[in-house]
């Protein structure tokens, strides 16, 4: 077992108690650091003793009236300050990539954290200013913005002051392939003139949302297609920039920050807000993706484990016997909450492989385990949350716990980034290309058999 | 094949293009009375061709501000019109059974006319006075109610004039199991004095609501739990009755109907709003079960088919190519629709074998298909739209195409009227009984092959 | 209710008890004639009572030796000749579509027929010379056979006194696409010639096989490549007909019958043995398909019917108890048999639906519900056999319980005459098909709103 | 990255490549010793070039007529004495707990090595001495024998001269149980007298098995449940032990191992013939259980890597398509092929950490894992094995390739040592032993919320 355990068996017990399986941990353990060891566990307490507590008067604080889309709930800033205070901050940053920013984390290490997190829903990663799409644009101002760009925005955005959007998805046609965006950009002098139509804008409702990055075509017609995209920052109140609606995930607007469609209408910024240089949008959200799946993934195990949890308290509470039997007492219940257990666990360590992979090899040589990460875990997590919905009949899909609002969040991602089936047929197609060895591998085989049946002097079969 | 046939087998056409499998109808046509068969046409047409191109308008009538809770969108109120002129009203009330006020259609043909309905959500089945709650209040108050309830509540109701709730579900316990059930009923002198806390009270925020029928414990002691619950009908309008909240289902509030959270805090009514007697209640709730499930499954099946046909013209959308390559271009979401089609109609024919069973033996005797119904239909239906809201992308979970409400609507089921589980292991025990009779019939095989071996000579091998 | 249930209610409970559910019987009754439904009762009592019994006692005369591919159990030549006697023979002969010698039952009729037969595995089937290969075989000569081939080979067919193969397959090439056939068929003057390698000719073991019916190319550079096909007859025991070995199908080589590998070297048969005409081959396989299909179905269904009822007893038997409890008693085993159930009758109402649809406009308008019907059921009855194999444990596996041979026997459905996925492929584009109708019927409704916002008045939402 | 690494970062592909995921293996590595990673390195040349190449001379040497039951292929006895020359000998039996004859090896280091064993099914295992039941019986003999018994029997079976059978589970009784086991072991003088009637006793056909090790009753009337059994050693050549007949399964009877089906009468053995003491049968198969399920997970992890390399092959052979298409162009195999790919990696790694647990804290601690990685795995490999059957067609369920054996093999663990079911519930009751943690920490978690919203002076919404 690994030195670090020798230094505090007790640690150990504090750390991941109900939090991960003790044999994922004790598999990943020495791959730890004694920072994130320590942050692992401040993090802990902090989301179960801080986060989690004030959830309700989140929500309270936000209302439901139509107020609640300039509204900035005082317990979000309140909780931001605390964490920042704990060092648990910009967790999501990697000094590996990002020294002069960053947080000494490997994806591994931060990935466990990125689970902690997803216990409290969106909720804990905006209190560490963990959450997206701050986190991409944060990561792409600190690897690709110049000195003025990184001081203007990125700055606010690590401070935590200011919130952002990223601005891609496009109405009525399928921007999943970016190839197929049609929001224009072109100079005119040294201004940048943008036209576009988008929607899925998250953030863009936010009262405290100080920009957005946007992704269009600058050169439509450039025969490499992955030379047309620029991507430019844009003020949010840049006149021209039109909020028109918040798009509803299942009923929930998610408000204050929404989901919104967009228009841009001759909206225009300055030369100095394009990022990189003209024709490197496609460069640029390249590098976005890797970890942010990785943690996406683990957000999402974290909400399955609540999900677990809540399952767990249900059919235990002595309130709700039906047919004078104890939900707990069914052997159906007991076997989903086994599956589910069996699952999660599974996942788990299929993310945590891959996380570890990108920390080995880099995020490009981890892609295929990337991939089958985003696949299993959306699904295995979407099935968890509706069996605890089901054990809790008619108050598992309401406002009340939130079950309901965690599986519409999930049940975006089996689509977002590239929809299961794309992810499928791509890694499909890979593992295929293992075909012409195993073709050359049978044939030395066929070779050493016939030898074999020379030897023995076995007759053989007809085959 | 039916002699209906050849008096125009063009109708035959007409009735069914695109509605549901030539497969099925060819089985049950035969059973189609004329009549049937003429409202069956008129009410395709009234559903494809004036309730569908209505829905965008219904939603924009009822807005999305806090008046919605009491604006009732004219559309919807010309349409109840429309269809009472064509006869397409009350269609749910079989005459076989309520010969007063009812239509002579079987519970098979009144299920395929809820399929149809379903293809328009909810909103067709408001548009013929079909919808719940207030269908199973006119079952009630014609079955049990006396003259004067019924000349009060029934005809207005049957009119269409006003709307209903039913108040069953309680807070805090499982009231799955109606003997859970905590609300106080009692009489004080000539009144009935109710206390109570409910939740999941469909159609109490709408403001055409007039009446609610409440289940209670007039008699919680009484030693047969079966007679511990009487029902009440209470004017909405009566003071102590408090609409709380409305509960979402995922994020829909369902207004103006809504699933309102209701308080009954002495609310008091006459002696004669008693229906049919106390400690009765138990045995007017068991009568509303058998069809009315028939019909939701039916709808159910509606919006199945509905989510198929969005898929279908959805993956043919020559604007949505990605990568080169239409969606309906790939095996895989070829294969889903395939297995869509094939778990539609198989789905269909085992509520329809259900529905033929209550005409020729009633509910009781058919307990055990509707049962199997009630389970199977809700998760094929869930898995459908599944399959069409992936196909669909972000569109697909959004407030712009019905299939994300159709899902929260859908998943509802699962537990409404005893989750799954509960009638699977009901389901599973029943068949369970047949194994006193297979053992029997085993005994009897054992001893006919002895005494095969015997006549045969054959030496019996050691077993 | 149909009229045939007034002259004797008492009937329908002996036809149907414990062998279709009541539902689905009530649903097709009025289908069913009078000598159907006697025939449908004699064979259920035939199967129950003599074939059932005899089962232990053909294997143990079959044996386990060498000489059981040379063996011709005795009690099976005894049960045939009892079933001609009742009257239980050749009923897969539809007197519609062979007048001369066949019998007057429905596709629908039959279908409920091969379900009973199904119970006993191949066993009734043979025993009532309703065995394939054989009745496709006979199907073939019946139809397209001329005088002198009727009276050599079908006859004897017919009176169950010669069995015969179907060579098709062939090694090496994927001849689900027929066209890829390569067996060699040519004419030298008044002889034919043939040369191939197939495998998989069922029955081609069997010592009373007395004739091959093979499919080959006779016009290999036919530019229609279904015209390059011709087929024709030849008797067993032709020299050049080599019996290569059984092929095991999950360990089990079906002695006596056999799936065996068959080399055709030269061999010669008369001009006369050419079925139909040169280049017919084709058009000859196409008619064997749809009624087969349907009959494999519902001996399906039979076979996953009985499998639960092995179950129900199984879980039943008091020597079984582990830790105190029965197996009866463990909510997952109920839960296993509620789903069977269900998965049974919906799967039996999907295949009915289709024989009645045959029967109805004819196969080839049935060509969508029989492939549905042939997808749905071999999965379900795997499905089925699986969970009842489970819950025998070691004993399900194994010789003593009809079930891992029921599950050998299933798995081979799944891709026999075509696999699924083929099946799912076809069948999902023909869904498509509807795609440009409802673009069509969506641009109409859109119209239909634009007029009904413009009426109204109320503002349109920005979409 | 491990320091293991930097001493040849080629060793590291010559090892895993086309083995295990990179990703995996990146996880795992650090904690492979030297000689475990060269060991690996060496075993899977041996399988891959020796073992794998063999396997169709080993079925001719076995033959299939009646001799197959007395005859040792040669070509199994050459491969242990190459085994035995290359170090890859008792590789199972870990030093750690067995000092004396054991190899250092860890089960997470064994476990990778079963898996590579298993892509040879039960060949590359026997070949190492590695083979159930063999393993099995070692590790009592080692743990438990004394002197002269590990001396008799120990070093025979240590140095593959003999072979052993485990003699537990018993017919007509769920012998799952173990305290329902009947066979009768009393003590006569200095002798031990055996009665009783197992099946299922795999190697007991083999002409090799010189030795039984049998459990039965010897104070059946203890009170302690758990200390009526004993523990008996049994030459196989004793009179009174018959070997009755093999077991199927499926149709593979497995010869010359074979399972059988054995009568133990009046069989007589002297005293020293027991096990460790009266009454202590129990406590000894306790000691059996942990590894041996890893063992059996990693070598179906292996049976289902293989399963999908032949599906791999099979879709990319040119002589296969059909209808102008290869099977790999097909969308819906490329996903069959993924989803095979996601789910053997997630197997993996759980029955890893499995493995590592019981390397950390022991098998008793590991149970919970264990005991998921038993339910997972088989499942996992059958799914897999199924589709690559699929893709064969008929050839992939014949005795050509080794898929329909290696899905009967697998399917025969979903019940041993314990049903799914069984396993299933077990853990779900243990997962719930959290319920009580759980109600408390919410009981923290509201009293913090309580105290929030009074600091806030937020109303609290009605709940």
């Amino acid at each position: 077992m690994s030195s670090s355990k020798s230094s505090g068996a007790s640690d150990h017990t504090v750390v991941t108690e109900g939090v991960i399986s003790p044999a994922t941990w004790n598999l990943v353990e020495s791959k730890f650091s004694d920072f994130a060891r320590e942050t692992l566990t401040k993090l802990i307490r902090f989301v179960h003793d801080e986060c989690m507590p004030a959830e309700e008067l989140y929500h309270a604080q936000v209302g439901i009236g139509a107020d609640r889309w300039t509204t900035i709930p005082p317990i979000i800033e309140e909780l931001k300050t605390r964490a920042k205070a704990l060092g648990l901050w910009n967790l999501f940053l990697s000094k590996a990539h990002y020294p002069k920013h960053g947080v000494p984390l490997t994806n591994l290490e931060y990935g466990i954290m990125a689970e902690v997190m997803g216990r409290a829903g969106h909720f804990a990663s905006e209190a560490t200013n963990c959450a997206a799409p701050d986190t991409g644009n944060m990561e792409v101002l600190a690897k690709y913005g110049n000195e003025e760009q990184q001081k203007t925005w990125l700055l606010p955005l690590l401070n935590g002051e200011i919130r952002s959007a990223f601005a891609m998805t496009e109405r009525y046609v399928a921007s999943s392939d970016a190839t197929n965006i049609r929001t224009d950009i072109r100079q005119e002098g040294n201004d940048i003139v943008i036209n576009g139509h988008k929607w899925w804008i998250s953030g863009a409702g936010d009262p405290r949302c100080a920009v957005h990055l946007l992704m269009g075509k600058s050169d439509a017609k450039n025969e490499n297609r992955y030379a047309q995209q620029s991507m430019v920052i844009i003020p949010a109140n840049t006149p021209g920039v039109k909020v028109v609606r918040p798009m509803q995930v299942f009923g929930y607007d998610d408000a204050p920050e929404g989901h919104c469609e967009v228009l841009y209408e001759n909206v225009r910024v300055p030369l100095k807000n394009l990022i990189l240089g003209w024709g490197r949008g496609f460069e640029i959200i390249q590098g976005r993706l890797g970890p942010g799946r990785i943690h996406h993934c683990m957000r999402s195990i974290g909400a399955a484990e609540r999900a677990l949890e809540l399952m767990l308290r249900r059919v235990t509470d002595p309130r709700k016997k039906t047919f004078g039997k104890q939900l707990s007492e069914h052997g159906t219940i007991v076997a989903d909450i086994a599956r589910s257990r069996m699952e999660i666990d599974g996942a788990r360590l299929l993310v945590l492989s891959a996380a570890n992979m990108i920390d080995s090899v880099g995020a490009k040589g981890a892609l295929r385990d990337i991939a089958y990460a985003k696949v299993v875990v959306p699904n295995m997590a979407l099935g968890v949350v509706d069996r605890s919905m089901q054990a809790h009949g008619a108050e598992g899909i309401c406002q009340d716990i939130p079950l309901a609002s965690a599986y519409a969040q999930l049940r975006t991602l089996r689509y977002a980034d590239g929809p299961d089936e794309v992810h499928i047929q791509q890694q499909g197609k890979i593992e295929l290309r293992r075909a012409p060895a195993l073709w050359k591998r049978q044939k030395e085989l066929e070779a050493r058999t016939a030898k074999l049946f020379e030897k023995s002097g076995t007759p053989r079969p007809h085959l």
